[in-house]
């Protein structure tokens, strides 16, 4: 633990994939370090690692109040982002870089994998005893970091994700066929299962989700659909991108072979698993109406729907780093965001070691999957509903029938 | 021109693509009609003509205001629609249909082909000379209805792909490579060129438009995007699902086969077209980070973004085309949107005849494309902008560089 103020300069980056409130917990480390004389200049690295290694930094202490307010409410890094995975060499050139612009603060916003990178380069920091405060803030829309009742920008996405639904819904209410959304979420479904948060009347779709949590097998999936689309005469039906078979195959890398950096198959930005499942429903089951579509980058980027909470959290562990780091109480770190029991939605934030947060990543809990593994049980809808905050309110004719005249 | 006040019944339907604010026009509609007394019964058909010739109509009368004003506000025909081209033996058959239920009014929301469904159901209360009041209400996301300045449905359509441009712009800013979205307009490019509304910066996104009113060649598609890449060291493209080569034959159709019952091929609900570009350019131009998203459905059923012009505009021609037909002006013919000339955005209502918004599209005029075809003029943002009203505050960072150190 940290017993004393440190001085020198700060630098903040960003990675991974971008959120609508990433720049929520920018903007809210900048104003934060703003409060502490101990923090001299505040750097922000442009595209993550990169700009460190590159040495390719703006000042932030020359951003004023109105324009970091803006920057808080736009989607997508400000500072820009990046894939790469830093390599042994690559970690000692940063803390080289840090050292040269006497960097004692340094925080680094993004998932898991960033944890790691943080988590490193705290290591090398200790290994050369440079006095030093390093903290991971979390984002991900994918919602899948340890230690976190959820994380920043999965609330704003689960919004996007919900409301999509529930529009896509009624369009397939009004004509009806079988319509396949793909949605975002390589190795846990909580978007994917935010589909379900659309529902208005029991009738309503998405009639089938499915998550990476589950094997995914195609003559099931085809049964499944036919089921239902028999029920309802139409079917809306959720799937996450990262659907693997019983082997651990993602059923999109059968046609996708582009890997990230990390070694992660690229999942996004192609329609061809949609296309698949819509293909099989066409020809196995003949039904003539069969759409996909995938809902894409608009899932983390798109700024008409953010959530209040999530902005309000964003910020909120953005803050909390930089004052934990400030104030010396706390050398390292992640902020995590914690869930008070009871029925009211209240949150606490709370310093996590920062090898709690990386590399490995948590995934929907059993109580949140339908023993069919094609839904959600109510227990998800509890745990998401509040988190997500309120959706836009529709309506449904009564509809009563005329009688036919003879 | 009618002269007297006819007594009877009323049916109203909805066709084709719905839009977010269909329903505004209904319950326009609804809501005039009980101002009136000589329209008596207040029929709705379930799925457009299909209703008609099942029979399958509800009460109207029967709703309370409260349940129509929550379907005003709700994405998505709440009648249901239809795709189906008439015959004329089912036109024969409707007409019988609204004899037997004694309907004096009829109202029928959709684009081009449902107003030419209305104009031939006009033609045969005409020639058995029913006296009969026949209206077709506007509605298309795609714009392209002659008469009209613009059509219900549209602005709401136009500020999703505005926003969705803006917000993808943003994570194409963070992380750098080549994003393409087809959006929807089979014929017409106004939801395309909606994109541009989203620019903010003079480096915004998208980079390049395609439309469908101009020949789309390969070729010179793979070289626009090279020229923006090196400018920008990125690309955002925004491309109509209806491009079509010099023959007018579609891009799209090369891959998908489907077609509706008025002969158009299916474009929507599949992310061929924009896999297809993806790959052409990463095999051409070498380029590594390559994504296409399609904005698909969700353009014209995302609850959560509707214009409030959209939404008032759409009220008001279902209005209007109630009041037309119920004080005894007019027999026939659909309520257009017209703007008056000035700088205020101001529009009317006016009756133009059903045969003039028939069969036939409008699409962007020349003044609206710029000379090589890949993007758009001023001459359009100053069209659609006060539209489609205000979009989301975005910000950016000024960004000032830190000088290197040695």
């Amino acid at each position: 633990m940290a017993k004393k103020q440190l001085t020198g300069n700060m630098l903040i980056a960003q990675s991974g994939g971008p959120t609508v409130v990433i720049n929520q917990s920018l903007v809210g480390a900048v104003l934060e370090a703003k409060k502490h004389k101990p923090i001299k200049k505040i750097y922000g690295a442009l595209h993550g690692i990169k700009g460190i290694l590159e040495e390719d930094l703006i000042d932030l202490g020359r951003e004023s109040v109105r324009t970091l307010e803006d920057v808080a409410r736009t989607p997508s890094s400000a500072l820009g982002s990046v894939r790469k995975k830093p390599t042994p060499a690559d970690c000692a050139n940063i803390f080289k870089v840090l050292q040269k612009y006497d960097v004692r603060y340094f925080f680094y916003i993004g998932g898991n994998d960033s944890a790691e990178t943080t988590h490193i380069i705290n290591e090398e920091a200790r290994k050369a005893k440079y006095d030093f405060r390093c903290f991971h803030i979390c984002k991900t829309i994918d919602n899948d970091l340890r230690e976190n009742d959820h994380t920043p920008g999965f609330s704003s996405g689960a919004k996007f994700v919900a409301s999509a639904f529930m529009g896509d819904n009624l369009d397939n209410r009004a004509l009806p066929g079988v319509k396949i959304n793909i949605v975002m979420g390589r190795h846990a479904g909580f978007l994917t299962a935010a589909a379900a948060l659309g529902r208005v009347y029991p009738d309503d779709g998405p009639h089938l989700i499915y998550l990476p949590e589950r094997p995914f097998a195609m003559t099931r999936f085809l049964k499944d659909v036919k089921t239902a689309y028999n029920k309802y005469g139409r079917c809306v039906v959720a799937v996450s991108e990262g659907i693997a078979d019983r082997s651990g195959k993602p059923v999109a890398s059968l046609f996708i072979k582009e890997t990230d950096a990390h070694g992660n198959v690229q999942l996004s930005g192609s329609g061809a698993l949609g296309d698949l499942l819509a293909g099989e429903i066409r020809s196995k089951l003949g039904i003539a109406r069969v759409r996909a579509d995938t809902l894409g980058y608009l899932q983390r980027s798109f700024p008409g729907i953010i959530s209040a909470n999530d902005a309000k959290e964003a910020r909120e562990v953005g803050r909390q780093a930089v004052k934990a780091s400030a104030t010396g109480t706390q050398a390292s770190g992640s902020i995590a965001i914690v869930r008070k029991p009871g029925k009211k939605y209240v949150v606490t934030y709370k310093r996590v070691p920062l090898k709690n947060v990386a590399k490995e990543t948590q995934h929907m809990p059993a109580k949140f999957i339908n023993k069919a593994g094609n839904d959600v049980t109510k227990a998800f809808i509890d745990y998401a509903a509040p988190i997500v905050g309120p959706l836009p309110k529709i309506g449904r004719l009564k509809g009563v029938r005329v009688k036919k005249k003879k």
